[in-house]
C-alpha cells in the first residue's frame, strides 16, 4: 500500500533538531525517534515503530521513498509516509495476495503483477512451477532499486528468469495488453487516494477483465473492513458488474497495516468456473519448501480468509457471492 | 487485557503543560493530545488514538483506570496504560472469547467468567438461552463501576438476572469451587506480566480443570502469535498436560490490540469429546437477534478462527491438535 502525503503534527523545528531529525524531513517527529504513520485514510489513530537508523531517504518522480531500520520489525519500506512492508510481517501480505489467486486455478501460466515494485509478489509467484511468464508493471523505478539494495530477501523475486520488468503506468500497460493474455493479474496497489485512485475504478477493472483469459482471475488489494467499508462496498459493486465469473472478498492479518489487517478482492471472468474458497492448485506440495518454506500461507488459511465477521458479511457478503 | 505500568517517554514537563496534559499523568505525552500504548510486552511499537476528552482517571487498589473519548474509536477503557476495549471494536473480542467455547458444547448451563469486569463477556453469555447460572469473579470493583457509568452497552451484561458478581481474586475463587461445577469457564484476563501472571500458570489451569464438569470447556485470552509465540508455546504445553480432552488455539482480529489480533486457548476436560472447530450449538439462530444482533461472530468465522498461519502452525499446531 502507499498513500498521499501524511499529515504530520511536528513539534517544532528546534525539537526536531534536538532529536537529530532535521536532516530527515520524511520522518515523523511526532514521537521523537519513532516513525508514526498518520494519514487522512485512518484519522484519529497512528501506529508507530521505533527507529534505529534511517537507511535511505529520497524523493522519486512519484513519491517520497524511505527505508529505516526499526528496533523490532527489521527493515521497513515507507512510501509517502505509509508503511509498505516490514521484514517481520511482509510474508502475510505477499503470500496471501499471490497464492489466493494462483492456488484457485489449475496450472497458471501467464501472470501479470501491477505495482509490487518491491519484488515480494514476484518471489511468491515464482514458487508456482506451472508459471511460464511473469510480467510486472511498476511505475516507480526507485522502489525497485531500493528494494534490491535493502530488501534482498524480498527483491529476490526479480531474479527469476521468467520475470520481465516494465517500468511504467499500470493503467496504460493494461490497455495495450492483447485480449485474454493472462491467467492471473495481481494488483499490489497503493490506497485509493492519490496516484493509485484509478486502480480502484471501473475502467481499470474493465481493462483487467479484458486482459484475462476466460476463467482467469484477479486479486487486488482491497483495504480493511474495519476502516474502509464504504470503499469496499463500491469496489464490490464495480466488480459485480464487470466480472461475470465469481466475486469474493478475503482478508489477512498484517500487524503493521492500519487496523492490523488488509483485504483482497478476488474475481474471475466468465469461463471455467472458479471457486476461490476451495483451492484446486495447492502450493504446499509443489513449492520448493526445502530452500524457502512458506511462512504464512497454507490451504486451510486460504479457505478461512473468505470467512467474514457478521458486520462485513451483512455489508458485502451478499453482494460478493 | 491489562498489563504492567507502561513505559512512557515523556517529552518534558513544559511540553506536557503546554499541551494541557499535566493534570493527567496517565495519558501519554508521547504524541501530544494522543494516547499512546507503549509497553515492554510489545517493545519498539505503539498504537496511538487521538484523545477528544478524558472522562475518568483514578487509581484503584489494583491499577490505574482511565476512560477517554477518542476521536474515531468511541469511548476507550484503559487499565495501567493498556487499551482494554473501545466502543468501535469491542464486539470482536467479546463475541469471540464467549461464543467460541459456548457454541462448542450442547446446552451450556453453568458458566464462570474470571476477569471481564466490563461486563461484555456477560452480555454475550446471556445470549445463550440454555444458560441458567453465570458467575463472574472480577478483582477490581472500580472496573465494574466505571464500565456501568461509561459503557452501558457493554456493562448491560450485569443486568441479566442469571449473573452473580463476586469481587475478589479469581485464583482463590476457583480453588473454592466444588469439583465439576461449571460447563464452561471464560478467562478474560490481562497480560501475563504483573497481577495476572498466575492466570497463565499451571496451578491455575489445574483449578480450572477441576472446576469443570467432564467434557467442560475453558477459553482463555492467549496473546498474539505475531508478538508472543514463546508465551503461547508455554501455555499450550501446560494445557496439553492438564486438559485431557482437546487443546486448540484460535485467534481473531481486534484493531486496537497490539499487532491487531488476539488469540485464545480452547481446551476441554476428559469426558464427552469436544470438537471446537465445528460448533454444535450455533448461536446464529437462538440469539435474540431482533434486539441486539451479533456484530462479529458467526459459525463460519468460528471455524476459520482455528486456522493458523504456517509459522504458528509449525510452532504450536502439532501440539494443539
Amino acid at each position: 500500500m502507499a498513500a498521499e502525503n501524511v499529515t504530520v503534527t511536528v513539534t517544532g523545528k528546534r525539537q526536531r533538531e534536538e532529536n537529530g531529525l532535521s536532516d530527515h524531513p520524511g520522518i515523523s517527529a511526532v514521537i521523537p525517534g519513532w516513525f508514526s504513520e498518520i494519514s487522512p485514510m485512518w484519522p484519529g489513530e497512528a501506529h508507530s515503530l521505533k527507529v534505529e537508523k534511517i537507511l535511505f531517504q529520497a524523493k522519486s518522480d512519484y513519491q517520497n521513498v524511505m527505508v529505516f531500520q526499526s528496533s523490532t520489525y527489521g527493515k521497513v519500506l515507507v512510501l509517502d509516509g505509509v508503511i509498505q512492508l516490514t521484514e517481520r510481517d511482509e510474508c502475510a501480505y505477499q503470500e496471501m495476495i499471490t497464492h489466493l489467486p494462483l492456488c484457485s486455478i489449475p496450472n497458471p501460466k501467464k501472470v501479470l503483477v501491477i505495482g509490487g515494485g518491491d519484488g515480494g509478489v514476484l518471489r511468491e509467484v515464482s514458487r508456482h512451477s506451472s508459471v511460464e511468464k511473469i510480467d510486472i508493471c511498476e511505475i516507480d523505478k526507485m522502489v525497485v532499486d531500493v528494494s534490491k539494495q535493502f530488501f534482498p530477501d524480498v527483491a529476490i523475486g526479480f531474479d527469476d528468469p521468467r520475470v520481465t520488468l516494465h517500468i511504467g503506468d499500470g493503467v496504460a500497460f493494461l490497455k495495450a495488453v492483447p485480449e485474454g493474455t493472462y491467467d492471473a493479474v495481481i494488483v499490489d496497489s497503493s490506497d485509493p487516494i492519490g496516484p493509485a485512485q484509478e486502480l480502484f475504478e471501473k475502467p481499470f477493472f474493465e481493462s483487467v477483465a479484458k486482459a484475462l483469459r476466460p476463467g482467469g482471475v484477479v486479486c487486488t488489494q482491497a483495504e480493511s473492513i474495519w476502516l474502509h467499508m464504504h470503499i469496499i462496498e463500491d469496489i464490490v459493486a464495480n466488480c459485480r458488474q464487470i466480472f461475470k465469473g465469481s466475486v469474493n472478498y478475503a482478508w489477512t492479518t498484517v500487524p503493521t497495516y492500519p487496523s492490523g489487517m488488509i483485504g483482497f478482492m478476488l474475481c474471475s471472468t466468465e469461463g471455467p468456473s472458479v471457486d476461490f474458497k476451495h483451492p484446486v492448485n495447492p502450493i504446499d506440495e509443489n513449492s520448493q519448501q526445502s530452500t524457502r518454506p512458506l511462512k504464512f500461507y497454507n490451504s486451510e488459511i486460504h479457505t478461512a480468509a473468505f470467512c467474514l465477521p457478521s458486520f462485513a458479511k451483512r455489508a458485502i457478503g451478499s453482494k460478493a457471492n
